[in-house]
Parts: structure tokens; C-alpha cells; sequence
């Protein structure tokens, strides 16, 4: 016989018979949402127009105003007590042409590149230099500024395969883009290559943001795909001396008029509480933008669609928010909570879906203890949905600034993450590798939530 | 403030401190499984040759018999005690050749067919008869037979979206597959058109066994893509006569010598205490078996890998096994049954993984109480793996003998379900739409539990 060793007790039942009837009820209405969305796939077919009509749609963008007209007029199409625009400046990125080679003894081979966002270009003639790899960032602060100066960086620092939560891989790899650029500038290095922030083991790169520290010089900064980066170790660890050449016309343009679109579902007892709720409409400016973030914009809406199309009316005020330019500057989030303080509201929970558009697992929060108790009470409701994770830390980069400005309680919703960081901000972020159910129990498990609180208050 | 309705404890401890060591060594050692296989990604290896270069095999076909020859020669790499062949005859159904069309007012109109597995065909001449739409077996039965007779039924029966776990979507729909054509034989039809038992909206037909009821004629019965039977549909709404013309020259010839293919770790401690597992190496002549169940079979063959490079011993002795022929005969898993008779051997535990290669999150279960709640005990082992559900029932096919026959307690890896049913049995059943971490985790979670089971018995 084996050891006893835990007790794992699930939906014990303390409930009183009052709070049977809501469970009842509560229970009841999750189905019916569930049913509702599981049968129809709106959202699916949002996202098709999305990424297929519209495609990638990067702030300042064409594509990224027509994302806003588009999100405007579906979100007009469901009969909202309100929907509205709040114009917001974003930055204006362009990625122009990219070319690189990697040359030894003067045999020069293409390999292909992104450059990172926000990243400067090489000017017309490109750079040419001698390649340094450094496999993390240690390595380079013990090095003698003579020995990087004048010469490319490679930040060979990989993805951790190990985690079963790709996110915990993400943050140590994602320092490499953002910050590490500036740390090979402060050394003398005159550009960047690093390997993309990445799980996938295939030849597309993956671009992201950089920012750079403006006490050294903005230098040139790209990204190669693991399957060439590991190409370029094995060159590197069998020859004395590997150059690269790289060619980049991306610049940073003036800064361009854009919004957040908006849409309310008043509240019928506390009008003045407002859950919000919702996803990023800008996307990077390759692929498609389907995980990353489409998938959030369209389970967002597709929250106050099934509350409407159901007759479900929320005590509390539903506010559906698609966000513009979390990628490369956060400008709608900031503007987002600014507007919030100049009209004195009230927001007692956001919910951000920003991790891709796969089967949910659970909510990430960043709340006091008894918020989070109160959420975690309702645990049993969301077993049947598989939906079963409610202790980690974490929320969204578009509402983080309610947060710190107001204190709001921020929650994420959690989907599997073994497939997003293949694709996240790469050529393959696009619609085929979406599944119509996949993303719906997104739609619902967000529906579902924003119900619960929505009746319970928080 | 919100109602507290219920509340849920997870992993509260009741170890005694000579457990607590136990939990920290069962708890480094699965760590320490799961880091190797999610960094070496052999199995998804394994999978890509399995599907790539041998492809989709059909019980009796030559591709069956290069997938037991690879089986052997990958099982014999890894240094096991013992690899061996169990022989077994299988059935040979061959598809042939398949033509079907619409035909309304004269007009013919091609539709994709795919015949059903074991089916017989409809003889060179092909048969052409009044399409009759039964929506459900209830509106058959209720038919006089002739209204039947002489026609091809089509049963238009749709897979159940609303399902969280689709597999409760497949049970009643396959009845309509493998039960209800000897149905329609029995009120005179002269042939069957099934609507695809298959999640997907794509214009792929999703093939599987039927069983003929011998006291009725058999007759030819083939499947068509849920798009096709949209539109068959509307067509027949519109119209008061739809006909069909199918030509399928499907047969089943004489049996073929095949083979399980076998591999064991002997255990250090009671060797003849054994725990089986397995995935079943035939699979349906189109798409590449991938999911189904190409990945079982390297999940299992993984096990053994994943102890015999961490250099394991098991207490108890492991056995993988790659059945033949689960799809359209179960012999393998039968014979299997029968050998283990004749050897009087003793199982504690047989897991199948034959549900997909998607990210596990649980086992299903048919065992006494007592030894499942053995091994829920171990559940709070599996939460860093996102591995939580344990409560439900559900063996596997290939086990199923040995529990018929011993009362042997069987399990079955529980993948996410949500894009099973999308692929199986159709051309999307291929490499490319299986994940190598996802195929990975299920790796992980099947040789975790194999470890706690050969180290504490059951």
C-alpha cells in the first residue's frame, strides 16, 4: 500500500441555503453563457475579420485606425448603453527595410532579421562589424570596454525550456531586448543581434520593444530566430573571427493621433462601479496580431455581446476597453486611468486578456487577500469549465496604471501557455493557429467572471 | 461584499515527517523527469519519423508492419532488460477507390467522401439512390420501412458544441458511425452518408470503425465533412428530392500477421508486480495518426527513456507497449489480455495515453475506490504541472481486456480536448499540428505517475 501523503479537498460545501439559490442561479447563468458562446463563435469570426480584413495593425498605423473604426462599429452593432472613443497620442514606429549577413573570412551568408521596436536604424550603408557573443548579461559587465567597443553584441541568452509556465521563462529571457541593448551601447558596442524571446525552435524571428537608456547612444538592435542564433553559436564556437553586417531603416516618426474604443453596459443598482475589462487592438507589425493581442480584443467584446444577447442585466456597470499601443508604449492604458481620475470613476475590478488565445486554466490576480478570498469563493463555479487556477500573482500591462494610480484590483486571465511564446510577435502570430473553441472559453471564462462580480460586486 | 458559498482546499498537509522525506525525494525526482524531457523533446522526435517517413498505418497494411519494425528498433536503443514481439492476427481493410456526388433535378455535384472503416463497398457500378435525412436513431425507428427502403439514409447528427470535454461530445455521436447503418440496413436502406463525428466546421470527412449487426445486410456507409453536410442540408431543405451516387471500392481481405511490440524495465524490488502502458501503433489510412495515437506511442516510449537515462530504478517492473490494430479490431490489446493469462503474470496499473498529444491536465480512472484514492493522494505532487483532475471515469480501449479479464485498475491520460476532435480520423491528423511541449507534458505527467506507482505500489 502506498503512503498517504496530502489531502487534496475540492468544492467542499459550506454554504447556507440562501447561498444555495445564488449558486443555483449563478451556476445556471455560467451555463448558459457557456452554451451561448460555445454554439455561435462570434468571437472567432471577429477575430478572422480582425486578422485577415484589417491584419496587422501597429500604433500610428493605417491598419491601426481601421482596427479602431472596426472595433467601434462591431461593438456599435450590439446595442451598448454607450460607446465611445478616448483619443490618445501614440508613438509612430516604422520597421522600413531589413537586411543582414553573417561574413566569415569574407564569405558572406543572408540570414534573416527583425529589428526590435522602437530600435533605431543602421542608416542607408548599414554597420559591419566584428561579432561578440555574450551568452547573459554578467558576462558582458565583467568585460573591459575595449573588448566590446566597435563592435555588434550577440545576447545569446535562451528561452528556459523548463518552466511549465512559459511566462516564468519570458521575463529573465524578455531583458535581453528591452534593456540589454543599452548595456552593450554603455560598453561601446555599435549594434545588437540577440536570439528571439522565444520557445519556438523554427527560423522566424521575433521582434518585441526595446528602450533604450538614454544616457548612452541608441544603437541598432535585432533579432535572429533560435535555429539561426543556434547556427550562428555553432559558427562562432568553430571560428577565430565571425562579422555581421546589418542594414535597418526603422525609425521612430512623430507621434500620431489614435483611441481606445469604449463600450458601456450600465449597471441597473450601482451604476456608479465599473468593471472593465478587455484586450490591445494595436499588434506588432508582422503576423497578424491573433494570439497577440486579437484574442483579447474580441473575448472583450464578445463579453458585453453575450450579456446583451442573453438579456443578462449586470448590477454594476460592464466596460469593454481595446486598448491602443501596449506594444510599444503603453499610451492608451496611461490615458485610459488619466480620464478615469478626471471623471472621479469608480473601477472595482479590471480584467485584462493579454496572454494569448488558448484553453483558460485560471485568473492571475493582483489584489488584497480578501478580494482575492472573495473571487477564490467562487472557485467551485468554474470546475466544470477546467478553469481551476486562482493563486497567482499577476495582472495586465493596459490596466496596470489603475492600479497605481487608484489601487483597482487587477486580474489576468490565464490560458495554457505551452503554444504562445512559438508564436508571440512573429511571422506565425496569425489566425490558423487560433482554434474557435479554444478562444471561446476564453470568452467565457472572462464572461463568466465579469458576471460574478458583476452581480457580487467586489 | 460577496458571498462566501464555497470554499477550496488544496494540498493541505498531512504528512507525518518520515512522508515529508518520501515527498521531497518523489517531488525532485519528477522535477528532475520533467526538466530532462522538456529539453531534449525525443518523443517529438520520435513522432516526426513515425509520421514523416512511415506515415498513416492501417492494421495489415505495409505501413503497419515498417511502424512495429521502428517500434522494436527504438525501443532496443534505449537498453531496456527486454524488447520483444507478441504476435497477433489483424484485420485488412483497404479504402480503394471513392466517388460520390449530389444530384439534384439531374444535376450532379462532387461531395468528399470517406468510407467508414470495415465497411463494405458498393461494387464497380457504384449505387445511386433518394437521399432520406434522419436527424436522430428516434426518427428512423419511427419510420415505416418504406419509406426506407431502397433509399441511402444520411444521418445528420451533429457533434454537441456545448461539451467542455468534447469526448462527451464523441460518445453519442459515434453511435451514428458505428451502430445505426445495420440500423438503416435493417429498415431496408441501401447505403449510409454519416455526418462527420468531428468538432471541425472544414471540409475534411473524419472516417472510424462501424460494426455490421450480421443479422441485416451490409451496406456501404461513408462519412462527409461537417461543411459538406451544412450544405447538403440546405440543399435538401430547398428541394423535395435530393439524390446520391457513391462508388466505393473499399474491402476487407484476409487477416494479416501482425505484431504488439513490447519493452520492459525489470523492478529491483517486486519484479513481478507489473505496470503497463501504452499507445496503440496502428492508426486510420488518411492524415498521419498523430494524435491519434502516434503520440501515445512515443509518450510511452518515452517513459522507459526518461528512467533509463535519469538512471531510475523502479521498484516494480515497467512495460510499454505499442498495441496493434485498436482502431478497427482491437486484437493487440485483446491478445495482450491473453498472453498476460498464459503467463500468469500480475498487473497492478495499465495507463493508456490514447487522447490526443495536447497538454495533459488529468487521469481518468475506472479502479476501486481505494486505490484511487491512493492515488489522489498524489495530487498535490502534480500541481506544479498544471495536473489536477483525478475524478474522472475512463480507461482506455487497448486496457480494456485486461481489465475485463483481471480486474487489473486502468487509466487513461487526459489531454485538453479542445482540437481533438477537429483532427481525428481525418487528414488533419498530422505532425504538424501537434506541439512539442504539449506532446512533452503528456510525456512528463505519464512517466511521473509510472514513478510513483513502481516506487509505492498500488
Amino acid at each position: 500500500m502506498m503512503k498517504k501523503i496530502f489531502v487534496l479537498l475540492l468544492g467542499v460545501s459550506v454554504s447556507a441555503s440562501s447561498f444555495s439559490q445564488d449558486v443555483k442561479k449563478d451556476s445556471a447563468v455560467m451555463k448558459q453563457i457557456s452554451n451561448h458562446i460555445l454554439t455561435n463563435y462570434q468571437c472567432y469570426n471577429d477575430l478572422r475579420y480582425l486578422c485577415k480584413h484589417i491584419g496587422h495593425r501597429i500604433s500610428g498605423s493605417p491598419q491601426a485606425e481601421q482596427a479602431v473604426a472596426w472595433g467601434k462599429e462591431t461593438l456599435d452593432k450590439i446595442g451598448c448603453d454607450r460607446v465611445f472613443l478616448q483619443e490618445v497620442m501614440v508613438p509612430h514606429w516604422v520597421r522600413g527595410e531589413e537586411e543582414a549577413s553573417v561574413i566569415v573570412k569574407g564569405k558572406k551568408s543572408g540570414i534573416h532579421i527583425a529589428s526590435l521596436g522602437n530600435a533605431v536604424g543602421t542608416g542607408e550603408q548599414g554597420i559591419t562589424a566584428k561579432l561578440l557573443r555574450i551568452n547573459n548579461i554578467d558576462e558582458l559587465k565583467r568585460m573591459s570596454p575595449d573588448d566590446v567597443k566597435g563592435k555588434i553584441v550577440f545576447f545569446n541568452f535562451r528561452f528556459d525550456q523548463t518552466n511549465i509556465n512559459t511566462f516564468e521563462s519570458y521575463g529573465p529571457c524578455v531583458y535581453y531586448r528591452w534593456g540589454a541593448p543599452s548595456e552593450a551601447s554603455k560598453m561601446g558596442a555599435i549594434g545588437v543581434v540577440i536570439r528571439s524571446v522565444s520557445s519556438a525552435y523554427d527560423n522566424k524571428p521575433h521582434t518585441g520593444t526595446l528602450t533604450y537608456n538614454k544616457e548612452y547612444p541608441s544603437i541598432p538592435a535585432v533579432a535572429i530566430s533560435n535555429l539561426d542564433a543556434d547556427q550562428l553559436e555553432q559558427t562562432m564556437n568553430a571560428k577565430k573571427e565571425v562579422s555581421m553586417y546589418i542594414r535597418t531603416t526603422c525609425q521612430m516618426l512623430a507621434d500620431v493621433k489614435s483611441h481606445n474604443v469604449v463600450a458601456e453596459i450600465k449597471g441597473t443598482e450601482n451604476p456608479d462601479e465599473i468593471i472593465v475589462f478587455g484586450g490591445h487592438l494595436d499588434s506588432w507589425d508582422i503576423g497578424e496580431g491573433a494570439h497577440d493581442d486579437g484574442a483579447g480584443v474580441v473575448q472583450a467584446i464578445e463579453v458585453l455581446r453575450v450579456f446583451k444577447e442573453l438579456g443578462i442585466r449586470p448590477k454594476r456597470t460592464l466596460r469593454a476597453v481595446l486598448f491602443m499601443n501596449e506594444e510599444n508604449g503603453l499610451r492608451g492604458g496611461k490615458k485610459y486611468a488619466e480620464l478615469a481620475e478626471e471623471n472621479h470613476e469608480k473601477h472595482i475590478l479590471a480584467i485584462e486578456s493579454d496572454a494569448g488565445g488558448a484553453t483558460p486554466y485560471g485568473f492571475s490576480m493582483e489584489m488584497d487577500k480578501d478580494k482575492r478570498d472573495a473571487i477564490k469563493s467562487w472557485a467551485s463555479l468554474f470546475m466544470p469549465y477546467n478553469v481551476w487556477s486562482f493563486d497567482r500573482e499577476g495582472g495586465g500591462a493596459d490596466i496596470g496604471p489603475l492600479k497605481r494610480k487608484f489601487g483597482t484590483p487587477i486580474m489576468e486571465l490565464m490560458p495554457d501557455s505551452q503554444r504562445y511564446f512559438d508564436m508571440h510577435h512573429s511571422d506565425n502570430d496569425i489566425f490558423e493557429n487560433i482554434q474557435r473553441r479554444e478562444l471561446s472559453l476564453g470568452a467565457i471564462t472572462m464572461s463568466q467572471m465579469v458576471y460574478l462580480v458583476s452581480m457580487h460586486g467586489l
